[in-house]
């Protein structure tokens, strides 16, 4: 496949010096390693070390990609934070993580950072293994209040009053249901810990539900001071002077009874409130910070801030800038590979139209996912069908819940969650849908090896912890056309039971996939390519590098056969009780652990069966996969074309030694 | 096992005769076979109706056992409920479940009832395959809102605005995460929903945690109407009269600005706020539901109930009457099981005990538990170090987030939560503890098939779901000791991973457990009793069904081998090198599903290694199992001694003829 960037040969070269080189520092930064090293600069440089540490976040991921307007937007908290507290003694839990960059730069990983995201280069997130200053591991929202009140607590064991505990928190992670748990417990626990929440107004696309309106609401300012304010006001203004002011100081009492408990969301919960402060006024949260280290117990400080602040596209088209890749930092151009042929799309652009199609065919039809509109492409029918689909905000739980709810009516439910996210709504798969046989599709996204992202967001484990639920079909295209039909064929009355559909992120490799919809029939699978004495059992997209390896090795006058499953449940007995017949060997593969995933369903098929091929097992393996390109990962992995090829070979060998022996 | 119940003979007679006779139902309720039948009924005798269930309750709990007191409290609410609402076309959803006796004697299960939670019999829980009036299957708590909110959008789009939605929730499950999420939707759709929190400040133990201090708050009712009748009457004092009461309007919508949107957090989020009621006021009630039918959109009423109303006890003791088994219902007492010979403890006191002798001897030991202190035993902790043991409320991913942010300190925190429950926390295990290898100790209580509760409480999923993390130790003691020393090895400085430990509810098998502590190897299983041809795998308790079944084989000459694997993984390569060598055939078993289980481990480990032993699994099969006692459901499912007995049998046959033909 032959791609190229939208720039000129001159600017091509420009890039790749930028990437070899080690990114220029300005003057201030440049002497900062480490924390210690910030704390010496004057108070009155510190809006200068923010304008060169922003801008060295716009030289980096200009040329090198990653997440931008997140840590565009915490660039003077950052500076504030490391400034004032006493970091790594002081504990610092950046919430969701890709906000860190800025921390990052700080900690002494400047120079690391052109490496930022890249295989066996830095992670895109903090990460406890990689920097003493990065106090725990983020990457999925909302789990920093728990992890720091984990630690505020621990201190308090161990009588380490002198350390501070620090969750910095987005109002998109807020409004989850984590760390509404966490609040609970923080408030009744005194624990000394501050909450920072950096209110945006935006996930990675606009936050929706009423938290949203909730925070806005306090941040139109109706708060005791102003209605204080407003009958000390009114009540002076009354004949009577003093009087009236005595009058006036019960109603304070009476007011304030009520509206300092309650006015506030986390006061009601049991936390000191302070805020808000502009987020980007470097000596004000400085000072701000300094005046909080001094209050013991848990406490909130909300500030307003940008998502993108400093680079004016980024602030006006958030969404688009939340990790745009490459791009012209002067001209904010975005580069933009062009193809020299029609190309296959996106899986995830293919369940966005897709889903659209159904809906106009079926008006049972809904789409649900939880803050991933954007990512998965249910944005379209968000806007061409807003009655019936919804983003419900970083709300795994409730999405899934709520599919269920919606399917007890008879609606055919397509509730598109990120197969690593979709951990976060296990017991709502199982309790809510499965034991109910609640028809819900799921739609498991990003499914695989991710990429840049890392281990947090590989969809490592979908199939072996949704296959060990009873009613549930699993399935995975292997191609476009297979996502469709797919899609079709769970819509339809004729399925009844809950249907996963698990595909991966980025291209599939069809590039005329607008086929009219199908029927497929459940846990059939086909036979891609007869053979002889070894079998291929591929599931899903990875059945494309099989196909690869098969016309290799036909070169090579290797014949094995090649079976596309479909389905890891139920899965296709004809074909195994065929390959346990007919085969001597198999070889099964999968973008999903090894561990209790496909290979192991017809492992378990084979043990009932008696059937006693040798099996051998591609796909991740038992450990973490760190970040890098999915084929840098792939081939690391061992369950690349390359990998099957291999397989094939040294099985092929054996057979024939064998089979010369016998 | 000999035991008997601390009772008279005629009271074992009588109770005898109560359990074969239906239940007598009252004049009133025994005319109410369905909710048309109780719209029937004159308003003023409501209250009889109620007496009358109430002591229907009563009188089925005390002698067939099952919850207690929580559907005493709803008693009032549930005929409201169905005296007002057109039920089943009105959708009730009752969060948590087991507080919806009184629903479903109300609809149509009057006569069944004493079947309740009986193998075969009702479930002890709403289920939608059992009635049209259970509108929402319900176990796990906290999911009513997300699903009466998914009801309430699929009737407006399908234009059926006739239809009334509606969830009860109590306020322990209004502390979890979920429910936060869902109120977040709720109040941004306008969806027609009526959510009843249910107060009686009690989950099964007393609540904890700043929600509760809230509630408790409102509950004194600092509310908008009473500032602003403060406001009134102090004002309305002043000299000045009209001019005075103008002014006070305007100081009342400047109260209002505040107090109306935000003296409550539920008014925070977008939902209209009624209360709050007493809940033993049936003509209250009926009034209040009346006047609410009549108000669209999404509102909340707040009412106060007592757990246990209208038996003393329960209303005194309501952690102990939660489930208080069988009593006499005159007396109170409740039976207790005494026995002639000292018995096995239940592995939960052996938990509950062990971890004070671990935090005595290391003091960075700590317990977590999510709102199951007395079911877990983690209580006994929790009152001598209260400092170091917490229960965080129904908060299963904050109890795990939690614990993963006191282990980056340095402690050792064991996390005790049921298997099932678990599957709420499980993102939370992968990324916040797996992924960063952080050693937290899960101790899995309720693993396996708990019995009377079904199948939203049996700990099925947990192997699989567990093993195919990487990093993970997963462990399952077979006995007392077993538990005690793999407690003893978590904790100490030699483990540096995850590591969980599942067991079941109930009884272990040693009177003699309470021993020393040793360390106990990692990944290693033992051999209990050797043998030839076939080798039995067992893992866990169910090991002891193996022991049993090995000597009635021996009776009859079969010798098999049985190891002791106590650990899924690292599975133990010595053993299964040794009986992948030597023996012919293999039975794993496991209180746990036999898709993606602890068999399916040992088959990966036979396909890696290209052992061929012919292997039979027996565990959970890949069905939702029902509720009944334990040993019922093991039978059932073909696990117990019998099962492995049969097994045996027909395998040495089968080896026996293949071994005289060859």
């Amino acid at each position: 496949m032959r791609k190229r960037y939208e720039t000129s040969k001159n600017n091509v070269f420009l890039v790749y010096l930028i990437r070899i080189m080690k990114l220029q520092a300005g003057p201030l930064l440049s002497k900062i390693n480490f924390p210690s090293d910030l704390k010496k600069v004057n108070k009155e440089d510190l809006l200068e070390v923010c304008t060169e540490l922003r801008q060295f976040i716009i030289d980096s991921v200009s040329v090198n990609g990653g997440h931008f307007g997140a840590s565009l937007g915490v660039v003077e908290l950052s500076v504030a934070l490391h400034y004032v507290f006493n970091t790594p003694d002081d504990l610092l839990v950046w919430d969701v993580g890709h906000q860190a960059y800025g921390h990052k730069i700080l900690t002494g990983r400047r120079e690391q950072f052109h490496t930022n995201r890249k295989y066996g280069g830095l992670s895109g997130f903090p990460k406890m293994s990689e920097s003493k200053y990065d106090a725990f591991g983020v990457g999925h929202s909302s789990t920093s209040i728990s992890a720091a009140l984990g630690m505020a607590i621990a201190s308090k064991l161990k009588g380490e009053t002198y350390r501070h505990h620090v969750a910095i928190i987005g109002d998109g992670a807020m409004t989850a249901g984590l760390p509404f748990e966490a609040l609970q417990h923080v408030g009744s626990s005194g624990a000394n810990i501050l909450i920072i929440l950096n209110d945006n107004n935006m996930s990675i696309d606009p936050n929706v539900g009423s938290l949203k309106e909730y925070l806005t609401d306090i941040t139109t300012s109706k708060t005791y001071n102003k209605v204080r304010d407003d009958v000390w006001k009114i009540l002076g203004k009354l004949p009577g002077g003093d009087f009236n002011q005595k009058i006036a100081s019960k109603v304070e009492a009476g007011i304030k009874g009520v509206v300092s408990k309650t006015s506030n969301l986390f006061e009601a919960l049991g936390l000191r409130y302070f805020g808000q402060v502009d987020g980007h006024n470097i000596l004000k949260l400085v000072e701000t910070l300094k005046d909080l280290q001094k209050i013991k117990g848990p406490k909130i400080l909300h500030i307003n801030t940008i998502k993108g602040k400093g680079y004016d596209l980024a602030e006006k088209d958030q969404t688009l800038w939340h990790a745009p890749g490459l791009f012209d930092k002067t001209t904010g151009k975005i580069n933009k590979v062009v193809y020299d042929a029609p190309q296959p799309p996106k899986y995830q652009d293919v369940f966005g139209k897709s889903i659209i199609e159904l809906a106009k065919l079926n008006k049972k039809v809904m789409g649900v996912t939880p803050a991933m509109p954007s990512g998965c492409s249910l944005k379209y029918m968000m806007a061409e069908m807003p009655d019936r689909a919804f983003d419900v905000g970083i709300c795994e739980q409730h999405a899934v819940t709520l599919s269920a709810g919606l399917a007890t009516q008879g609606m055919k439910v397509f509730c598109n969650i990120y197969s690593s996210f979709m951990q976060r709504a296990y017991d709502q798969v199982v309790h809510d849908v499965a034991i109910q046989k609640l028809p819900v599709i799921f739609c498991l996204d990003r499914a695989g090896l991710v990429g840049d992202d890392g281990p947090t967001h590989h969809g490592v484990y979908d199939i072996a912890y949704m296959r060990c639920i009873p009613n549930m079909i699993v399935a995975a295209p292997m191609n476009e056309v297979e996502l469709r039909n797919m899609m079709f064929t769970a819509q339809s009355e004729e399925n009844t039971l809950p249907y996963v559909i698990r595909y991966p992120r980025g291209e599939g490799v069809m590039s005329d996939w607008l086929q009219p919809f199908e029927m497929m029939e459940t846990g059939k699978g086909m036979l891609v390519k007869g053979g002889s004495k070894i079998a291929i059992l591929s599931i899903g997209h990875p059945g494309n590098f099989v196909i690869e390896a098969c016309a290799r090795l036909a070169d090579k006058g290797m014949e094995p056969a090649h079976y596309n499953m479909r389905f890891v449940k139920p899965i296709d007995e004809t074909i195994l009780h065929e390959v346990g017949k007919h085969f001597d060997a198999v070889i099964t593969i999968e973008d999903g652990t090894v561990v209790g995933g496909f290979g192991s369903a017809c492992l378990e098929f084979f043990a009932l069966h008696q059937y006693k091929p040798t099996v051998t097992m591609l796909g991740i393996p038992d450990r973490i996969v760190e970040h890098g390109k999915p084929a840098e990962l792939h081939r690391e992995c061992h369950y690349d074309a390359n990998a099957v090829v291999e397989t094939v070979e040294v099985l092929w060998e054996t057979l024939h030694v064998a089979h010369a022996a016998s």
